[in-house]
């Protein structure tokens, strides 16, 4: 890990106290993929020649929905609790999130012997208040459109000694999350194109990181929903904005600004980022679940939901030389499947 | 391939048109594994700790719900056509089905530049007889409780001269179920038992030929709903008996008979058949969407309802000399996931 010369600690970045803002490499992220050998799942690479078809592309899709704890999530939390000292760990860690990253905290806890203090909004889908109280976390609620969740969880910090997981704007998490772009450019190869959702960035920052050094030329594409499209705006901007809470199905990426080092790294290696509408959403949702027979959170399918709206520019790319215009080939991250049936018929019903 | 020098061909058998019944080999399904490559999915195995720790056993869901046509079936029928002659491919196929068998046999006749006729039950799933039609087949209707698919199907056969695929009475048709669990402990090494869903007996009898040859000493135990207990009747009778038409949500499953052929293979090779419930079913359907992210049709849930019910002994098994006894190894076919959602909801809402 190399370290960049400017910007101090921020305070999404509690963790590491640096005086300076580390960059995220291909090194790190294959670290990360050693410590959770064994730990994490290496989620399948499901094909479908229906959705081939449907997009006129070569579909990737790597299910992180079929991870532990049914998504992404764990795998930068792991990543970051297996760096603590054994004094940290006795003492506990504490998170803020509005769910996935809980459980991934939550979970990664259980298995490093150490106690999870979770502050999560009060209304969190039910079905990830209970998987996270069942790893064994203690629950502190907020209210998200009132409340300050980083403020809640410094205070806890503080208070009980414990370390405080950020969930995405930090080197160990995004050098975590892009694991799993690792190995589904390790199983497929080069890939054309790679599009991932877009909420903090973290999972976004780590595929992008992973993947441009592995595949020189990859188009990055981020995914944001509609009313959550604080990256999109930032890009713009030119440095990071703050949006109104949004209000969207994608509870997963209702997020208010980017990261500042998911920020800086996107800016740098990201081509574009599109938007979905809740409406798409649940549409991609749906083929989901009649075409590829696997469930998906809003967050989850909002990637799959760009490539079906059309944002993604299915153009046949040349050939070797000498061969015809071949169709591309794209991956799509899946990144989680946590949703109770009651809330999946509450949006599709 | 065998030849059994006793009994002639059934009129479930008209393919072959032997006068001897053919067994079926591990060499046959390695066969049919090496027709199928690059042709079906070869689909994932999915592990999930929370379902290890709910049965007490280390358990390898082979999700044939992602195979090509949302169910094994494409397996049989792309290997019994392709082993069609071409005039007999130029004149095409008729099959009758409940479902998956029909878009089994109607994609493979696609693949092979067939055409396929397809007798269904009027009342089949909607999704079903969709995706058929979409496949480029003739859909031919009639009703499951007057109509005998058998007689239709052989006149469709005489009048156009057609080749009937049989859905599971045939060598062929049951090599290439086999080649799902084939894969399956190819990827996972020894399985102390498998468990599948037993309608016709295709699935079941491909899946015991392969994995009591390669695995010797397993435990093959078939599945069948409650109200679809022709095998396990059989079974006890010690000859084919006839039930009524069963009404159950497991259409996959609602067979009067087992197949000639399936039932003296499985008879010989199963050491049991359990049966479920359609609530349990329902429950299991509810836990692979909640817990496992994936989408069963009632009669792909069956093999999983009855691990979770607890017809299946978790018991620990002896470990190596001198170790401590292990949780069973145990595998599950998932056998398919064609549900549209709106049937779904009805099911589970």
């Amino acid at each position: 890990m190399t370290q960049r010369p400017n910007g101090p600690a921020s305070p999404n970045n509690p963790v590491g106290g640096a005086t300076s803002v580390p960059a995220v490499t291909l090194d790190d992220v294959r670290d990360a993929a050693r410590r959770l050998a064994g730990v994490a799942h290496r989620t399948p690479v499901l094909r479908s020649r229906t959705l081939d078809a449907l997009v006129g592309a070569e579909i990737f899709l790597k299910c992180e929905n079929f991870q532990r704890i049914g998504a992404f999530k764990f795998r930068g939390a792991y990543n970051a609790l297996s760096r603590l000292s054994p004094e940290q760990l006795a003492r506990g860690v504490v998170a803020y999130s509005s769910g996935n990253h809980a459980q991934g905290v939550a979970l990664a806890a259980r298995e490093l012997g150490s106690r999870a203090v979770i502050v999560m909004p009060e209304d969190s889908p039910q079905s990830k208040i209970d998987a996270t109280a069942g790893y064994g976390a203690e629950i502190v609620s907020y209210d998200r459109y009132t409340g300050d969740r980083t403020a809640i969880g410094r205070q806890l910090a503080e208070e009980r000694g414990l370390a405080l997981i950020p969930p995405y704007d930090h080197p160990h998490i995004i050098a975590g999350q892009g694991t799993a772009a690792l190995e589904l450019i390790e199983e497929t190869g080069p890939l054309d194109a790679l599009l991932a959702a877009v909420g903090g960035g973290g999972l976004m920052a780590g595929s992008a990181t992973a993947a441009t050094a592995l595949v020189p030329g990859i188009r990055m594409i981020g995914v944001e929903p509609e009313a959550g499209d604080d990256t999109l705006r930032s890009l713009a901007a030119g440095h990071r904005v703050t949006i109104p809470v949004p209000r969207t199905i994608a509870d997963g990426q209702a997020v208010e600004s980017p990261g500042e080092l998911t920020f800086a790294i996107n800016r740098k290696l990201l081509d574009s980022v599109v938007l979905v509408s809740d409406d798409e959403i649940r549409a991609a949702m749906k083929l989901a679940f009649e075409r590829l027979k696997i469930v998906t959170e809003p967050s989850g399918a909002s990637a799959l939901a760009a490539l079906l709206a059309g944002r993604v520019d299915p153009s046949p790319v040349p050939g070797r030389p000498g061969r015809s215009p071949r169709p591309p080939r794209i991956g799509v991250i899946i990144s989680g499947g946590n949703i109770g049936l009651d809330r999946f018929l509450e949006l599709l019903g």
